[in-house]
């Protein structure tokens, strides 16, 4: 029996592959976050749906694993990509909880928001890059500090991922000013919110201007290397080709 | 007039995104490193495309850019995402070369190799993650080595794209032994060759096995942290949920 995990990308239709729309076809149930079932409820007319709040990753992964054990064909979304910040390695921890299953998981890629932030801004990850979240939730922030600290160091572009929450709300101040310490104040930054949905708004500033930005939970950040450059509006890292 | 730059991911048409396929379907002209033309050609029927071979990225995106000012609708595309290791920086570096035009780029973002090596091998990247490419074409190897240095101290799960070609046969020995100073031999890595194409094939194995294997330029090599296990013959870095 088949178990998909399925990355939906930022939110638009246009942004699933054909793979995530099979999978999410075939599917009997389609289990998720209530906003993202929400995002693609059209996609599911008369299709069984479970959701449940943010923070019950778990209950929903043991819900899904335990109606595909029942026989169901069953498909876990994740907004972006399902294996980036998603539900993808839960649901393996999960079924591996359970005696021996004849259950095989297929994990759908989506467009995560590094990908779709970036082609919104222009092309900022064109070269190595970092990504790195801002939620303590699950990882102690003195790990988060460091990775910050060293990305920077070893000139990553970063993408940063939940920079904040009402409980976080200076976090992604604090993360710049460890970057800070390291880059330079005009490093060429930008932010994507709410990408790909409706009201999608984007602002390109210096690193310094963001340290001072209140940006909120449905927005990715990208800081930009020094080889990242504004042309015309738009964020882009140089490769470094020779001859243009 | 529109440029677009658009991904169309690891290879199999059920990949690309729906707003790939539209742009492509609406481009007059397409244009494309051969290879990647090849892949999605049985999508171009009666479509004019325009190949360079590797290594002739400035060229190509001259070509694309002057036929854009002379009023066709193009699609420049990539494989896996445009934005990461992709044509979308140097199109917009190409095209501020030229005098001020009417030309709106945009850019399509693909499932890049990251996301669907990770797929295959499991759900590696879960959490904080690095993607650093070995090609010291356009990049000094010593940044290189810095890089992945810094990410294996950082703790960072490791996408390594490009980690062989010809004349570069033994820098994924080298990228591991760099790792290696740092991190367990025993951390568990995988690489996918192929991804989405025909012969697609994958290996999970440790660190310490990694350093002695020969890839080739067709191959996306992923390298665990301390959080990543093998569960059921999948890579699986825990995001550390707990009540599982």
């Amino acid at each position: 029996m088949k178990l998909y995990v399925v990355g939906i990308g930022p939110g638009e239709d246009c942004q699933l592959t054909g793979k995530a729309i099979m999978a999410i076809e075939e599917s009997q149930l389609v289990v998720g976050y209530d906003v993202y079932i929400d995002l693609i409820k059209h996609l599911l007319p008369d299709k069984e749906t479970l959701t449940t709040p943010m923070k019950r990753e778990v209950d929903r992964c043991k819900l899904a694993v335990e109606a595909a054990i029942a026989g169901k064909k069953v498909a876990v979304i994740s907004s972006g990509d399902a294996g980036i910040y998603g539900m993808a390695g839960l649901i393996y921890e999960v079924l591996a909880e359970y005696e021996a299953t004849d259950i095989q998981v297929e994990v759908i890629p989506g467009i995560t928001a590094a990908s779709s932030a970036a082609a919104v801004l222009g092309a900022p990850l064109t070269h190595d890059f970092a990504v790195i979240s801002l939620s303590d939730l699950l990882t102690p922030w003195e790990v988060i500090e460091k990775r910050l600290k060293l990305a920077a160091e070893a000139g990553f572009a970063i993408c940063i991922y939940n920079p904040s929450s009402k409980k976080r709300s200076d976090y992604l101040k604090k993360a710049c000013e460890i970057i800070l310490s390291v880059a330079d104040r005009d490093t060429p930054c930008g932010y994507v919110r709410n990408i790909g949905r409706e009201g999608q708004t984007s602002k390109i500033l210096t690193l310094g201007e963001l340290v001072k930005e209140q940006v909120d939970m449905f927005t990715t950040v990208i800081i930009g290397n020094k080889n990242t450059r504004v042309i015309n509006d738009r964020l882009v890292t140089s490769r470094g080709y020779k001859g243009i």
